[in-house]
C-alpha cells in the first residue's frame, strides 16, 4: 500500500448563500484555496430557509485544512457572523492524501 | 483562543425524498429543529435514483445533537422506515460552537 | 438500546462531473454498489469550477466501506485520475447501522 493519510480537519459551513463572497475572502486571508459548496436548504433557530427562493437559500461549503487554521477560522466567523445570520460550523477528522495541498 | 469546541454527533441521513416530512417529524419528537438538506442521487440496494426524477430523487439530511438523541432517532428510522424504503444513516463525531444550539 | 453501530469508513471524492461513470467503474471494481451523489462547485488548484456551466461542474460522492477497500479505492484514484484531473478524496470514521450493506 503506497498510500500514506494524512490528518486534516474538514471544516463545514453551514449559512445564508448571501454569505459565500464574505467567506470567501476570509478563506483566502487564511491562505486557504480550496472549498467546494454545495447547494442545501434547512432550518435552524432563524427559521426555514427553503432553495427555491434564492435570496434565502442556503449553501453548504467544506473546507480542508490543519487544525489551527481550522480554528482561526471558525473564532474569525464567530466573532463577524454567528451575531447577524444563521451559521452552523464544525470540525471533523479527515483522512487525506495529497496533504501539501492543504 | 477564544473557541471552546464541544464534541456532538452528526447524523447524515440518505433516503427517498418523499420521506422528508416524516423524517422532520421524527426530528421535531426527539427535540431536534435544526437541520440541513441537499438534493441527493445515488445507488444502492434498492436500485438507482435520479435526481432527474424528482418523485424518485434522494435528499440528504444532516442533524447534529448529542449521542443519545441521535442514537435514539437512528433507532426509530430503523424500526420505521428500514424494512420499507431505501435508507442510510450513518454517524460521525464533530465538534461544534455554540453547543447550546445542539 | 437495540442498536449495535459498527465502524466502518466513509470516503468522499470531489471532483469535475464529467469522471463520474469512471468513478462508478472503479467502486463497482471494488465491490461497491452504493454511492451518494450530490453536486457541487468549488475551487481549488485547478481554477474555479461553476455548476452553472454544466461541462465543468464537480460532483461530491460518497461512499461507505470497509477501511482497505476505501484504500483501495483512494490507492486506484491517486494512480488513474489525481494527475490529469482536480480530485479531492478525503476519509472520515463513521459508525453505521447495517454493516452488512457495506
Amino acid at each position: 500500500m503506497t498510500i500514506q493519510p494524512t490528518l486534516r480537519k474538514l471544516l463545514t459551513i453551514v449559512c445564508e448563500a448571501e454569505l459565500e463572497n464574505s467567506l470567501l475572502r476570509e478563506f483566502a486571508h487564511h491562505g486557504v484555496t480550496g472549498y467546494t459548496i454545495t447547494e442545501a436548504r434547512g432550518h435552524g433557530a432563524h427559521g426555514t430557509r427553503d432553495a427555491a427562493w434564492p435570496a434565502s437559500a442556503n449553501i453548504r461549503i467544506e473546507v480542508l485544512c490543519e487544525e489551527r487554521v481550522a480554528l482561526e477560522i471558525v473564532e474569525s466567523l464567530q466573532e463577524k457572523f454567528y451575531q447577524n445570520f444563521g451559521m452552523v460550523s464544525f470540525l471533523s477528522d479527515v483522512q487525506v492524501l495529497r496533504p501539501e495541498k492543504f
